[in-house]
């Protein structure tokens, strides 16, 4: 759907111009100097030839088909080009020029102009104010960008909405020998949008890994469809700009209080499955490693080293970043102590010290490859004087073929042996400086391999009553339901709360006591009064009818101006307290909170979120997220928390928020649990409708 | 006092041959094509000639005065050549032989027998199983080592336990052009020590910056001494591996459960002011900033970019390392607007745009330079084809001479324009290949300059009465002390603690009872006894005499086989509860922890640790590290902590470990805390005192 944009029959360059520094004339050189195979056609009006190609005064002049004009020329003049462009049936303009919607509201009007004239005609727009598209594949060599990087054939496709960061990357992945396939930066994005270009990547056979830069999402709800969809097949990185910018305009729940910017990003990478970095050059390093090799099975390192120390530092690295040190099979310890030197360490790492020869290191890859207990390898590699480099060099090449487990390469040597460097990765094995970062390249891979390996998800069949929820909220004006119709959607949707009753007034105590038993507590109930406690509005620990009677009757005469309700509310014992919560006015879907109650949450925000729909296994995930486990666990004198119990709850209100989207906030806080079969209940329930 | 190890006069290689692997080869080798201008001498018992050089049969042979023998012959020979080399009047050997104490009994006692030789001619004895030394001063060029990273002069030395680590650290310094100054490996350090090797760096003026690679600190006490001495003049930067390794053996105290191995190192490394990394890269790009630039005066960032999109990252990365991004002055945004575009962004960063000049640079950095808002600078360029590439650089690089303030450049650009990046650093501007990793520099360069700007260190004067701590603590045996005994001794101390009375038996519960007043608490006082609550001896709650004897007969039943004894204690209101503690069994001087108590110390092990003596900034600090902060400032309804309470109640624990160093462990847990004014006082102690 793309392919007259990434690999057009034949380009004109309208602003191509003999002044060097001009965007038109290094577009036009890019193209020609990078090899583009197929017609070129420069359009200056004023010049008869431009880098020694014959010119045209218009696109409209030109003798064949054009697929694909690149355009520019002064901000002003593009919606001329681009009817010119329309009318010579041009299928793609790739606007260069700057001007536009990010300089105002006169630009975003030229902007919308162009985009009008290009629809008249069925033509595509791509920027404006964009750098352009690259594609490496030896039939299309196509450079349409005014950057610098050269055409180097890869497998690794870019799509970054910075210039700047996109051309980083592909400036990396060119030094460190790994090309790249396709490259798009796609400026305002007025028509041509990244969901389309994410898409044609998805589908291009060449393309095995994708780099993402995105600073916003323009239509997360598709984004993460097409994305989801991909990175089944192929993985996705990104890297996103603006992590630490301000929060959230102040909410008044606790689920918005605590999400930050960026956690709509996290879930929504998380739920596509895309692999989120913070680092361009840690991106990069895992890229190239996904490009050549097998995506690994588990998390279990096995590292060969010729050298204990740096060896030492990738195992803590390997450690810390979550994966773990495999256990040799006996029959590799036994294999590979009869082939070593009789000094060599036969642990994990396997040292096979710093005199071994390319047999020792053949022998001993063949045996971890073939251990079922090893799910990828890696080798540090310190070269010495006093060995064979280029026969170690050439085994290790070998492997690249042949591995069917991920084999990474730390090569420690100076430029003078930079062959053996370009031997390794000649093979496709993928050869880092340090080992701290090979070792974080396979922490990488192994994080696409558990999404790619995870078994389905599982979407229990929950009972429950659409209909009563319903009744309760579409009526609703915006703003924060009653306690009671709140317990009461709680109800409908199967989730377990504290036995609670309203007071109809003076007159209803003693049916409200008698419904929930005592003691019980009473509570306001009105809008506005969000912090009870501090507010006056709870009384613990009512024991009989007349104390609740006299407890009413001091609430009330708090509370009259408000005029509020009053609920009741059985008094339960302490149990671990939880947080449950759903924000809806961020994400392409509601996004669901857990957390633990009390001290944690406001001392450490100890939360976790994901998007909804929740899974069994996400809801599960969310809980083993937190960093407070010895507390659903039980710490020293303390119940633990019924987790599956907390796990139905969580599944219940994904369900609820997905059902009925007006819900902008809901907040369970606290859900007191009862572990290990003691079950669990909401005690304290706000939900805020939107408009 | 190492110059003849480091700049040897003249130096024999004994065990040179003319086989190109051997380790005697590569020695000579390496000493030859680097440049050593002194005498070098083959030692060889079969060739007349080693590598064109003659050669002797012993080194009694060689004519003129040896300062240095590198060894590199089967281990059982050393001792031999060990006891020719003090024959001749040799100053050092370095052996690079291995089979020593490393490979068990017999290994060291060989290894004992060279260092008995070595000592009975006041010879030096370097190793063995060591890598050697290098100097690179132009004067010296000693390359005695069997590596291959060539010399290439700078400002940075290695100290590196791990060969392997050394040799990285080396090679990477060389690509990057920074160079080195000395290296050191020093393999098993049977005689000259890692302390001595960092305090010959420390006074040698060509040392700049210090890079250390530790696995385990054979002296402490003398590496904190030395360390601390040299950072008030020149950073250390260290590496250490092991940090995930197994923790503490099982220690029965909070604090010591508390502690994993690798505290001892971060807080010996902190009180000596050593700035520790976690990966070589990072200690790499930071130590060639310190190498270069002057040390910033405060953790204000501002940025010169001339694309967006890389420069977001790197505010990323300033903001999450703890940086600020500089508040430019108005008269620096006034000059700038003046000056640059009218569409560049004066704001931080300041976008001068891709098109920008030399001239642009100049006066941008200048401005920044003269803002007193600012205190380093980053420079974040993409290059392009349609700009002045050299005039920038050659700009960018002439400030390197005069720059006032550190300043970092990002160039993202192809080997091609690799010229420009030479420019840039042979002016001594470092140069990056990522905002993010620049930014990581910057972060490193600031830390070293809080250390080096930080005022002095307030040790307040505390009135403690030693005598009377002394009085409890010489008789007693080691093990727990009673709760009486470790009550009086924090009340010589003047460490508040909730009043507390021992029970001198049943006739005695109306005195202790009157001694503390109701409501009281008691709890069983008897070794062995460590979780009073679980096991019974705890009750809470007492309201009057006759309680009292009740709680007292019920308890003293319970626990009839200890024959414990008891202590009464006035009942606290709730507080927040913070927990401190001391460790004596791993560091050089006892390890103190300040911690929250309660669920959060057990949840997350929210704590801090430094070594004693602590200094008043130093308490504050462990008080401000930890992450529950919303608890001592005090969350919603609950009350905050006494902060200034606290930090005193740190430094006279602090004075108590060190006055006494066989208190072995210390736990004060919980302290209630009654803020602000309310003071803190210690709830329940123990001291286990060492051997």
């Amino acid at each position: 759907m793309l392919d007259a944009l990434f690999n057009p029959k034949a380009i004109a360059v309208i602003g191509a111009s003999n002044n060097p520094r001009s965007i038109g004339h290094i577009v036009l050189k890019n193209l020609m100097e990078q090899g583009y195979p197929r017609p070129l056609y420069p359009i200056n009006p004023k010049s008869p030839e431009v880098l020694s190609l014959k010119a045209y005064g218009s696109v409209l002049e030109v003798p064949g088909e054009v697929d694909l004009a690149n355009i520019a020329i002064k901000n002003t003049l593009v919606p001329m080009a681009v009817e010119e462009c329309g009318r010579k049936g041009v299928k793609f303009a790739i606007v260069h020029t700057a001007g536009f919607k990010e300089t105002g509201a006169e630009g975003a009007q030229l902007e919308r102009q162009v985009v009008e004239i290009a629809r008249k005609y069925g033509m595509r727009v791509y920027g404006p104010n964009s750098q352009g598209v690259e594609n490496s594949d030896p039939d299309a060599r196509v450079y349409a960008n005014f950057t610098f990087t050269p055409l180097a054939p890869g497998s690794i496709s870019i799509l970054a909405q910075s210039g700047g960061v996109g051309e980083v990357l592909q400036l990396q992945l060119s030094k460190l020998g790994a090309g790249f396939r396709m490259y798009a930066s796609y400026g305002n994005e007025c028509d041509v949008s990244q969901n389309e270009i994410l898409e044609y990547y998805g589908q291009d056979a060449g393309t095995k890994v994708i780099l993402l830069h995105v600073e916003t999402l323009r239509d997360p709800a598709g984004f993460l469809e097409i994305a989801a969809r991909i990175t089944r097949e192929k993985p996705i990185l990104a890297v996103k700009s603006g992590r630490t910018r301000e929060g959230l305009k102040a909410v008044s729940s606790h689920t918005g209080a605590l999400m930050e910017k960026d956690v709509t990003t996290d879930v929504i990478f998380e739920k596509a499955g895309i692999l989120r970095f913070y680092t361009q050059e840690e991106m990069i390093q895992t890229a190239i490693a996904l490009a050549h090799l097998p995506v690994p099975q588990g998390p279990r390192v096995a590292m060969i080293t010729n050298t204990g120390g740096p060896a030492i530092l990738a195992v803590d690295e390997i450690v810390l970043a979550g994966l773990e040190m495999a256990q040799l099979s006996p029959e590799s310890a036994a294999r590979l102590r009869e082939s070593l030197y009789p000094e060599a360490a036969v642990g994990n790492p396997v040292d096979i010290l710093a005199t071994a020869t390319p047999e020792h290191y053949e022998l001993t890859i063949d045996a971890l490859m073939q251990d079922p207990g090893v799910d990828s390898i890696l080798i540090s590699f310190i070269t010495a004087q006093f060995v064979d480099l280029d026969g170690i060099a050439a085994t290790l090449s070998a492997w690249g073929k042949k591995a069917v487990k991920p084999l990474v390469c730390v090569i420690m040597t100076i430029p003078k042996w930079q062959r053996l460097i370009d031997a390794i990765r000649e093979g496709g094995v993928p050869v880092y400086e340090f080992p701290e970062t090979a070792a974080r390249a396979l922490c990488g891979m192994t994080r696409y391999g558990e999404h790619r390996h995870a078994p389905a998800e599982e979407f229990p069949e929950l009972a429950v009553d659409r209909a009563a929820a319903e009744k309760i909220l579409a009526p609703s004006p915006a703003g924060y339901l009653s306690q009671a119709d709140a317990f009461a959607v709680l109800d409908a949707y199967g989730i377990p709360a504290v036995k609670t009753h309203a007071v109809a007034g003076r007159e209803g105590l003693k049916a409200a006591g008698d419904a929930v038993g005592y003691p019980l507590v009473l509570k306001v109930d009105a809008r506005g009064i969000v912090h009870k406690t501090e507010a006056g509005g709870l009384t613990l620990g009512i024991q009989n009818e007349t104390e609740l009677r006299a407890a009413f009757t001091e609430m009330a005469k708090r509370f009259r101006a408000e005029s509020p309700t009053f609920i009741v509310q059985a008094q339960l014992d302490d149990a671990v307290e939880t947080i449950v919560g759903v924000n809806n006015t961020e994400g392409p879907a509601p996004i669901l909170m857990f957390g633990l109650g009390g001290v944690l949450v406001e001392a450490i925000k100890d939360v976790a979120f994901r998007l909804a729909p929740l899974s069994k296994q996400a809801a599960e995930a969310m809980i083993g997220a937190i960093k407070g486990q010895p507390v659903l666990a039980g710490v020293r004198g303390r119940g633990s928390a019924d987790v599956d119990s907390l796990v139905e709850i969580l599944l219940r209100v994904s369900r609820l928020a997905n059902d009925f989207p007006r819900i902008a906030e809901l907040d369970l806080n606290p859900i007191l649990s009862f572990g290990p079969d003691g079950g669990s209940q909401a005690v304290d329930v706000r939900i805020r409708l939107g408009g």
